[in-house]
């Protein structure tokens, strides 16, 4: 038996909180405490955790002491607001709310991209936004054989990325609708059963939403390609779990096709999946749940020799949230990178 | 008053059909005469035009005698075989099919975009693919300001192009899963509710599948640009009956925004659709059953800075099948193209 470790999870009762607790049963973390931190609102509810019943806590500063790891997953104000006691209580916290991600202290990790990245840490590491996870994921080997020129991508996103009580919300449109009611919206602007809609987050003055600035930014940190050029459409859909992407790349040469398929079948954290005669290629409905982002669907950009198509799909809470943030957990404790470096006092 | 038509719709019954149907009624198409026309197993049902019942009859050669416009919607098969009949019989054959429209000697026609070419027709003029209409018509006034030289879509598109029986498989799917069920799937190889995948049509060996080679082959000609860089990912999502475009475009020099947004609010057809203080653009739901395609999100591309992006919604029926036909028949009879040109013989 290896070391063990405390854990914190802040949110637990969230979309990703639950999921951050099924994975550490799971993938069998080695912990020596388990803590459910939530808004006093849901302090004293219960959650199973390997047939046990463990009783949420409301969020203090003090619940934090002694823990090692603390699983941020309550948003970004929460993340703020806990972030320095957290910090000085001497645990790594392992935030999912975008409030850190760009701060050159942080980093910015994908396990299967830029591993080396989380030993650098001040006692904050940022989990990446869902959409980019995914698509680091498949284009970093890729990256590594040739380098990634330029991005256009379109997302097909679902609606757990705007939590479970939106989820939920989608499944109520569509009965409401099939019932020839008028669907309730309470979640997102718009109703999304049966209809999509651009991202619903603020606007930037060149028109790009915080979901597609975050896939350019975060993109380039976590690949460490300062001015890789990128450009994002995010687009919400009728889906409940798991994300969906159509990926245009530039190189400055052509790409081997074979090489390609080699890669992403070769790939840490990827699997690909490519019937051509059947014409099935990944799907929501075969990533969710799923650990691997789904790729397929490879193909030469005919509009350009030195282009690549390809199309994704993976699981927004797995992947895209909770999974990315465990193995960052796993990380750390594997290689014993909890002390931060003697420079961050 | 002027001249009146003797008008038949092959295919009645279908979604496109009786969308042809309430076009007639609804834009007062000038009638001497409409003949409902199906498979002998719809012959005798009857349908509502301008409040009388009509009698839908069996398809025959017979039946096309006399007819000025037959508009053909009964798919690619059904319109090889009687094309031949309705151009001897004299009448124009309008086909929403695929069977024609990269023939050299038809024109594939949006009225909006390349009127002219309807007049050389030789007895059939080709209705374009759906998802290659909408994009004509919010591309071609751009086109006409600066030349496009590529082409990057990612569409979202309903399952109202695949017929409607397959509209109403998408809310029995959807019922299922709400249930608890396993959902049916007849129309589609997989299951559309809550889920999506690459549109389902044949994949040449370059993994481009029909649709995708649709939206580059006949974009090119309806815009005669032959060789126009387009590639295409063309994918169906639960919705009903709009399709939605991620559009990616290139220029040889930077496109001005406002003059874009210009030509769009003027461009026929089109609608310019943005409001971002409350991030609300074109969705499905506000598509369908208009006739404009609706157009927004009109930015510059932050990865080249002579790239737009822009998105788009459209009725797949309308705009993307009957209305398109139902124009190009006014098209032809306002200008007295029936006559072939006497070179046809």
């Amino acid at each position: 038996m290896g070391q063990s470790y405390r854990v914190a999870i802040l949110g637990a009762t969230g979309a990703v909180g639950t999921e951050l607790l099924a994975l550490l049963e799971e993938r069998n973390f080695p912990l020596s405490e388990l803590k459910l931190l939530a808004s006093p609102r849901s302090a004293g509810k219960k959650l199973k955790f390997k047939g046990e019943e463990l009783t949420i806590e409301a969020v203090s500063e003090s619940a934090f002491e002694g823990m090692d790891f603390v699983l941020a997953s309550a948003g970004g104000s929460t993340s703020k607001a806990w972030a320095d006691a957290i910090v000085k209580a001497g645990a790594v916290m392992v935030d999912n709310s975008s409030a850190f991600r760009m701060d050159p202290q942080v980093p910015l990790v994908v396990p299967e991209v830029n591993p080396a990245a989380a030993q650098n840490h001040q006692g904050i590491i940022a989990n990446p936004n869902c959409t980019t996870i995914l698509m680091c994921v498949a284009l970093q080997p890729l990256h590594d054989i040739q380098p990634i020129r330029r991005i256009v991508v379109s997302t097909y996103q679902s609606a757990s990325g705007a939590g479970a009580r939106a989820m939920e919300e989608v499944k109520q449109q569509t009965q409401a609708i099939l019932n020839g009611e008028t669907p309730p919206t309470e979640s997102f602007p718009y109703p999304l059963a049966f209809n999509l809609f651009p991202h619903n987050t603020t606007i930037n003055d060149q028109g790009y939403c915080e979901e597609e600035m975050k896939m350019v930014n975060e993109t380039r940190k976590i690949m460490s390609v300062p001015d890789l050029k990128v450009t994002a459409t995010c687009i919400r859909v009728p889906v409940l779990r798991a994300h969906a992407e159509s990926i245009n790349l530039e190189f400055d040469q052509p790409f081997d096709l074979a090489a390609a398929r080699q890669a992403i079948a070769k790939a840490p954290g990827a699997e690909l999946l490519e019937d051509w005669e059947k014409n099935y290629f990944p799907m929501p409905i075969d990533a969710s749940g799923k650990d691997d982002v789904l790729v397929g669907r490879i193909r030469q950009d005919i509009s350009n020799p030195n282009g690549l198509e390809l199309w994704l799909c993976g699981d927004q809470i797995r992947k895209g949230a909770a999974l990315n943030a465990v193995q960052i957990a796993e990380l750390v404790a594997q290689n014993n990178w909890l002390e931060r470096p003697a420079a961050s006092a």
